[in-house]
């Protein structure tokens, strides 16, 4: 059997048109399917009102006690719940997890280095049997980007990350396609020209573009994740539009392919 | 198999040693088990810290649009997730629900009467179905007190009801015990003496002590919920306080059976 895996970002999240009609793209899709998504911005709108301040370290959210709190509310609450019920409404049978429900997804809380993440998981083991379980009981999975550890912590974690080591994961029970949905077209060879769409992306050319600076920033560990899934034991691993979930995944003619 | 359906009140979850003491307790009990956990009072505060006005008519919470996010967020996120993190760290296999997840109760948004309630739902259908996949499948299932509509709506709901009709579902596939835990060692004879814990309460006993006034308020409404799961095919209802859920459940030693 066929698991498409999706991951839908945060920008999206934040747009109720746009989540709207993404989530009735997503329901369509054939077959078994999960649906991982990002935090979006209303966990800082929230954090602020309730007095809490947010601070990024390159693009990461530091997770203190009090911020853990609040992601917990809103990434595992507000978002994931509006997601579950917008979906039930589109006959597509969801159900929202953090890692720590059903023991899915266990993280280990970042080592303190030259930064202190605060509450921020990385995955150490994500539970396949588990998953299996709730797709064979036709029900589609929806996490939010929390994990938890053994001690009791609910841990914030990178959705691009948990969607590639789920992916990993039930790969040795089913085949699996990988897909991150964001606001581009897919990986761009001009940055300026939302057109310039990589059809395909192999290591070696992943390495050129690199050097030459014409893939930067915040692509390169969502690419590392990408290329790391495929790598792992999954099928297929496609970055594209959010607009363009289906073309890309039951037609195969839109996005960038990751390939080894 | 048995099934305990086990409920706990705002006033416990407000307070985090309690909370903690309890979890273990339920914890360490044996078998199939289920938690439905009410609201607590940090909603409110969350709510006033947000700027969202809280409305109580009669106990009961008036839900308009800021305030469903509100309890999305507290009930469904916080409060729900921390609860489920806290039970993996005692080796209870928890997942954390509302009504939307799994489809697993849905209910329908309270007309609008003398008393416009907003986004607060009445118990319509419990899934019986999926929640024994989840027991079967070693996972213990912990209830929000929030339902779903099939219109993509989050619905506010009494926990003691949502147990009620939980425990009435699965008593179809299962033989359930329903025990309401809260403040208090029991249903009592004398509101002012905690030792005054009347043991067995048939529907003639109930309907005399209301009529003097010795159960009136909240325990109706509790009871009231107590006596239809009993005479809908739950095989033993119990009302406790927390402290005593062990000596309740598997010694039956403390609270207040309910018989007919």
């Amino acid at each position: 059997m066929l698991v498409n895996v999706i991951k839908i970002g945060g920008n999206v999240i934040d747009n109720p048109q746009k989540i709207e009609e993404f989530l009735s793209k997503f329901s369509a899709l054939s077959g078994y399917k999960i649906l991982i998504h990002g935090g979006g911005k209303i966990a800082t709108k929230v954090a602020e009102q309730l007095g809490v301040k947010t601070v990024m370290v390159e693009g990461r959210r530091i997770t203190d006690e009090p911020m853990r709190d609040v992601v917990t509310m809103v990434y595992g609450g507000l978002v994931n719940k509006q997601i579950v019920a917008k979906l039930q409404s589109k006959n597509c049978n969801a159900i929202g997890l953090t890692g720590a429900d059903g023991n899915s997804i266990l993280a280990e809380k970042r080592k303190v280095g030259a930064i202190d993440y605060g509450y921020v998981g990385d995955v150490r083991k994500v539970n396949a049997e588990f998953i299996k379980t709730l797709l064979e009981a036709g029900v589609t999975p929806v996490f939010a980007p929390l994990t938890y550890d053994k001690e009791g912590n609910i841990l914030n974690t990178n959705a691009d990350t948990q969607a590639s080591s789920v992916a990993v994961a039930i790969s040795k029970d089913f085949k699996v396609n990988l897909i991150y949905c964001f606001e581009k077209k897919g990986v761009l060879s001009d940055a300026s020209d939302d057109n310039s769409v990589i059809s395909r992306l192999n290591p070696e050319l992943y390495e050129k573009y690199k050097q030459e600076g014409v893939i930067y920033e915040g692509m390169i560990p969502k690419l590392d994740n990408a290329f790391s899934a495929i790598q792992n034991g999954v099928n297929q691993v496609i970055i594209c539009h959010a607009d363009e979930l289906f073309d890309a995944v039951e037609l195969g003619t839109a996005g960038t392919s990751i390939v080894i």
